[in-house]
């Protein structure tokens, strides 16, 4: 890090990140970050890291949408337990490959992500690294325990539901990964879906406050495999139709031109940050109300059976679909096959 | 990370560390960690992170040491605000450099530091890492709001005092630096303290429970550095008289052969741990009760002033000791001139 004082870098810090921080004692400035939590609530607390060369190529995207991309890998755990994202921490591994601007950037992206959903910076560490950048964060949030969700509770009979069009992020992907100079409109905003995602704060809080889902899961690493992981966690099956499947205009068009192969991009690809959930019989009405209101944009996609966790999927023509690797390996960045980055939840 | 799978690292993980963790609603496995934090207490919250090339090279110190060292400077944090640790993440970016065993080495490492405090494991994040290993941890700790310490309130007529034997980590490194096949016995003990830091979790409870400092600060980067930024956050200056310093016995034997020189590398020197805090008169007897029965091991070391930040020191022959730099760059393990690290709390 050349040219750049770690005392400035926080005086930057202080200056760009809101300082009124609801229920804080203590924040950036002393040895720890100190706080009081709200009464009876539980508190939610997860960590994620995105490291250069494995999850992003600096090439590929700009510092402020990596910083925003931090945020929301990491808000969406708290999404996905139906939890309120309150405090963050920020540890920034830097190299002499950025300057000055380039932080203030990507500090940028990670403060309007987070505080556009409540969430205020407490903390962190700044350190130089020797060859590769490396980005971290810690969220913690609250939950009142009888509202928390997590994965272990999908019951026979549940619907499968999934937000958005998942597929984008690994579509938009590959097609950075071709790096074309030209792309449409259409693929533009697919390699958007993938450097920007989405995390589902606002649909996670309200599903939890309406005790809608049995079990959620974010979805980090494909449908296919954080499926499998509520599956496992759950001790159920479940049947996945795609002829329901929720598709962006262009991954339509691109299923179309490029035939039903695509579903393995769209199933496995990974970083859709979407909200994975299961829903009892008696609650998909209410859901659905939801839906037609515009509260929320999810789609019915399958069904959860009694027996031993496996994942069965009809493609629209009715083929069975077989998905060579069940989650996404975060080769984009560099080719290089590695192997499924999660956080220590599997 | 060829030959080590995500999946069995999480399932060693799992088998590491104790399960049994009090007050956890949800451990590892899920998409979050939830707790439920005790009625009244504040809660403390740090991170920190050790960069290969940076921080540590794998060829000076064990994977068991080093592991064991991420937990101490974490744990050193909440010691500093007279907090107790109680849940832990840690965040592994790993390299094929590292082979399963290890890696085991080291998570058994942070385990042993960390549940001999009373604090547990609760999630965390596994990634692959391109070229340099890193690793983070992130500490949430409790204490009562009113025994709270931070290091802003150091007045005028405060004593200063100091844990331990500050110096001896900055000597251990200087001599694992001469990268010599035999050290004797003192030496030992020196590189001893660099690789494996104690974290002063125990006195910085006793501290606080007496309310005995008006102020405290942990010295990661030398004590005059520390020391500084107490001073600047308190808005006093301070005098110190070396005469008194406490240096373990290779130090002082060290000190003897090497001439006053060495005051740099024991004041600025860094990566000591010891709790550095201020002492108001009415309570100095209260204090040194405590050190004389061994309920903590403390030394005074200097004076609170009104006036300007600023640190004057004195050498035990009454010569003023002036620092080139006032705090610790961790140039150690790589040779490269880098900026001090340290949290984002100057």
């Amino acid at each position: 890090m050349p040219g750049i004082k770690e005392l400035d870098l926080v005086e930057t810090i202080k200056k760009l990140f809101n300082s009124g921080v609801p229920g804080l004692s203590l924040g950036i400035g002393d040895d720890c970050a100190a706080f009081r939590p709200a009464r009876g609530m539980e508190l939610l607390v997860t960590t994620d890291t995105l490291c250069e060369h494995i999850h992003f190529n600096r090439q590929f995207t700009t510092p402020k949408k990596l910083g925003g991309k931090l945020a929301s890998v990491n808000l969406s755990d708290i999404a996905s337990m139906g939890g309120a994202p309150k405090y963050a921490l920020l540890s920034l591994n830097l190299t002499g490959a950025v300057d000055k601007k380039w932080i203030n950037g990507f500090l940028e992206g990670f403060r309007d992500v987070i505080e556009s959903r409540g969430c205020f910076l407490i903390g962190g560490n700044i350190s130089s690294a020797a060859n590769d950048l490396s980005f971290s964060a810690t969220i913690i949030g609250e939950v009142k325990p009888a509202l928390r969700l997590d994965r272990a509770k999908a019951a026979p009979g549940d619907a499968i539901y999934i937000t958005g069009t998942p597929g984008d992020s690994a579509m938009g992907l590959s097609l950075l990964m071709e790096r074309r100079k030209n792309y449409t409109a259409g693929e533009r905003y697919l390699i958007e879906r993938h450097l920007c995602p989405t995390a589902r704060v606002e649909w996670g809080l309200a599903l939890a406050s309406k005790k809608i889902p049995t079990a959620m899961i974010d979805v980090s690493d494909g449908v296919a495999l954080d499926l499998y992981r509520m599956l496992t966690a759950s001790g159920v099956r479940a049947e996945l139709d795609l002829v329901n499947f929720p598709l962006s205009k262009t991954a339509r068009q691109t299923l179309a031109e490029h035939g039903a192969g695509l579903w393995r991009t769209i199933l496995s690809g990974g970083e859709d940050y979407e909200l994975l959930f299961t829903v009892s019989p008696a609650k998909i009405a209410t859901l659905e109300r939801m839906i037609s209101r515009g509260e929320i944009v999810a789609s019915r996609i399958g069904v959860i059976k009694s027996g031993t966790p496996k994942l069965a999927i009809t493609d629209p023509d009715g083929q069975a679909v077989t998905l060579d690797k069940m989650g996404h390996t975060h080769d984009g960045a560099t080719g290089k096959n590695r192997f499924p980055e999660s956080e220590i939840v599997l």
